[in-house]
């Protein structure tokens, strides 16, 4: 822990986890579905755990579960059009936190820097520091659809621009993080500004790799018009990094089970790529654990199995999971824009995961009463006034609805800047009654 | 993994785990069962699965799932005499392995020492490396019951000196590793040596902590005559290093479900200690994983309020484990004894876990075949004639016998001085009719 300096206070997870505790506001903070997975994947629970013929009960391979490892390979082989080696070229973890943990340890050396696109997932910068990396960040630019009035807040969308990112690549550059679907702001990166991503490894040089951190990549309710490189049926939209030309040595694959079958508590993630990256995460899960769950991943083997078949009136489990997210996203949105958040125009901007970044207007501003402002504000990390910590724990103590503050999103040096400011981030994964809940709530805002 | 050095292998697991696929022999390497769990934490593990009223299928608290901290302090309060806070004295990890790694991870800096008994687990010395530190090596002394004829083999205890310990502790000293019983010999380290560790620590001074490894904690089958502190009925002869006087403060407790519930594959375990030692890994744990897999920790939790129940004729659920393996390594004994393996006089010396580590006799020795000596040895890591690396990989491939060589447990300094040659470790945590299928093929040998 010396890495991350003195001054690491609890995560944003853990602090509004507390608020979540303490004054039980409508819960649309954390990413977990409030239902329960889909009944074929608890069975396959119950059956992985009842079948005493080849007990899941024991010790597995640190590498990953065979039948994992297996189905796995099998279906990232059909997305990616490509022969994937199970054993060499897959890495089980627990979740897709751990996949970026020790995908870092492994590439990282004193001194590396490590791009993030910010704003970023937050656990981000701490596991670089970790790795003994420091993080560089390249700003997605906000755009917002209009911006004439400058009283008048509307959405909008994040842009990687080719200069931003240029000028931090560098023969220093160990690792760029790319998440696509994007959390916290849903974006997805098109197919250029993949492209963009895949030239400047160039400028850094062969050391350079991309993490692609895809936890959402079944999410994808509004497809991106120019892609998709990958046309599988069962990708819905979704364009793998490591399938553009060149791409496969270069990057290590990261998802995971939570998101896909809204088991968020199973964690199960994993890595895949080229035996050079995967070998040394190899060499090194048996010191940070035995292996992961063999039950739960004998469990996910069987589910992944069946995800494919048709499911409630759609041709696979994955049709069903975007028709039912895009449905809930059409919910909040308009819960959200009754009461003046500014949020995506879903038929301009492609989006994905099940985060909404929503723009907080003027008007909602002025009602945050003082005292929030004032007194709780030195709470924050960093000590920084943050307009949109404040604003979220006066929605969490007395408007009754938890969302997520955007500055843990962002570095200091742009929270300082106010980049923070206008956003917070609210979470669509849940049930209908809970986002129904969730905008009456928000109705004593206006 | 730069840290680890170039030239790190995969590990013994990995390797035996490999010819046991090839060869499929009798299987008495790693240690875990080859039988299921009770059947009251197989129902704990179902019920959890299915309990829809409050899901354990979404991520829980990263330091731990309430139900199960609160359990975990509940038993370790009555085992050590002292009320145990869950939220700040427990943290949840991915199975004991994980649980060494990030204490090892929070309390090393680069150039700290850290103090193993040696032989010792394996993984441990990796562990203290990718903390950036350096493993500093204590003998446990192997005295032979009967040395006074030098062609004849016997068994005996290892024993931890003082003057041993004195010589390397020092203030450079971070931690010093504790595994009682223990991996490989099973041996149970007496209450005098326990205070002898407790006195190095004032030689250390006082940011010298001691991470106690208990996983084999309920698997006392030959209790120690000078034990016990801890008097507790549930907590069957074993002592906690943390109930010596003093040392509450100065030690991380350390188990996991595995080895007690016979289910290696669930992969929960934990660190119990005061704040100032949990808090920092309570900041740790969400960038390794987000948490522990929440639905084992839920099923771990009820299993855990069960075990105290009678059981099979059993005041509980420990009392009958500890009688099972008791009868188990006697049949282990018998058959190793047979053909002219030395093992411990379990009514002279304390004995836990379920490993015989056993002394191979000049007659065995004698009819390994020399092309393992000379042929096979340059495979075994570090590239050193390995006796009982030869003789496990003979064993494997002709005899039928899957044990786990000596050598792994030794510092390459000490495998160069011969003291792995004459020893091998034997598991006896298998069903009756693996353990008679390994003594039927250990008569092959004679
Ligand atoms: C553990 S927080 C993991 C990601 C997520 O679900 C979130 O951003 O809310
Ligand atoms: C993963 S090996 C863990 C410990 C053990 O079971 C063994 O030593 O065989």
């Amino acid at each position: 822990t010396q890495r991350l300096g003195g001054n690491t206070g609890p995560t944003v997870w853990t602090e509004f986890g507390g608020l979540a505790q303490k004054y039980d506001p409508v819960n649309l903070g954390q990413g977990f579905p409030d239902w329960l997975p889909p009944k074929f994947a608890v069975d396959c629970l119950v059956e992985a755990v009842q079948d005493s013929a080849k007990s899941p009960h024991q010790y597995t391979r640190p590498a990953g579960h065979p039948n994992l490892v297996q189905q796995l390979a099998r279906r990232y082989s059909i997305h990616m059009k490509r022969d994937i080696e199970p054993m060499s070229e897959v890495a089980v973890t627990v979740g897709a936190s751990q996949a970026l943990y020790i995908s870092l340890q492994t590439l990282v050396e004193p001194g590396d820097e490590v791009v993030l696109f910010e704003p970023f997932f937050d656990l981000y910068v701490n596991q670089v520091k970790l790795a003994g990396g420091t993080p560089v960040f390249v700003p997605l630019r906000f755009v917002p659809y209009d911006d004439s009035d400058e009283n008048i807040i509307t959405g909008g969308e994040w842009r990687l621009e080719k200069e931003d990112l240029v000028k931090v690549v560098s023969p220093r550059t160990k690792a760029i993080i790319l998440n696509s679907p994007h959390n916290p702001t849903g974006k997805i990166f098109s197919k250029s500004e993949m492209e963009t991503i895949a030239e400047s490894l160039e400028l850094a040089g062969p050391q350079c790799v991309v993490l692609s951190d895809e936890v959402y990549k079944y999410i994808v309710h509004a497809p991106p018009k120019d892609s998709t490189l990958d046309e599988s049926p069962l990708c819905q939209g979704h364009t793998h990094f490591a399938s553009l030309p060149g791409m496969w040595d270069r990057t290590i694959t990261i998802s995971s089970a939570g998101k896909t079958f809204s088991a968020t508590g199973w964690q199960v993630g994993w890595c895949i790529g080229p035996q050079r990256l995967i070998g040394p995460i190899h060499t090194l899960l048996p010191y940070i654990q035995f292996c992961a769950s063999t039950v739960i991943q004998e469990a996910l083997a069987r589910t992944l199995s069946q995800a494919d078949q048709p499911y409630e009136g759609h041709t696979s489990y994955y049709g069903y999971l975007k028709s039912k997210y895009t449905r809930k996203r059409d919910l909040l949105v308009e819960a959200l824009t009754e009461v003046g958040f500014a949020v995506p125009d879903y038929d301009k901007t492609p989006g994905g995961g099940f985060f909404i970044f929503a723009r907080v207007s003027k008007a909602i501003e002025k009602v945050i009463p003082s005292k929030y402002m004032m007194q709780k504000n030195d709470a924050a990390p960093g000590g920084i006034a943050r307009q949109d910590w404040a604003l979220c724990q006066w929605m969490a103590e007395e408007i009754g609805l938890l969302c997520i503050p955007a500055s843990p999103f962002f570095s200091l040096e742009q929270v300082e800047e106010g980049a923070a400011d206008r956003f917070i981030r609210v979470a669509f994964c849940k049930n209908d009654e809970t986002i129904e809940a969730a905008a009456a709530a928000l109705r004593k805002i206006k």
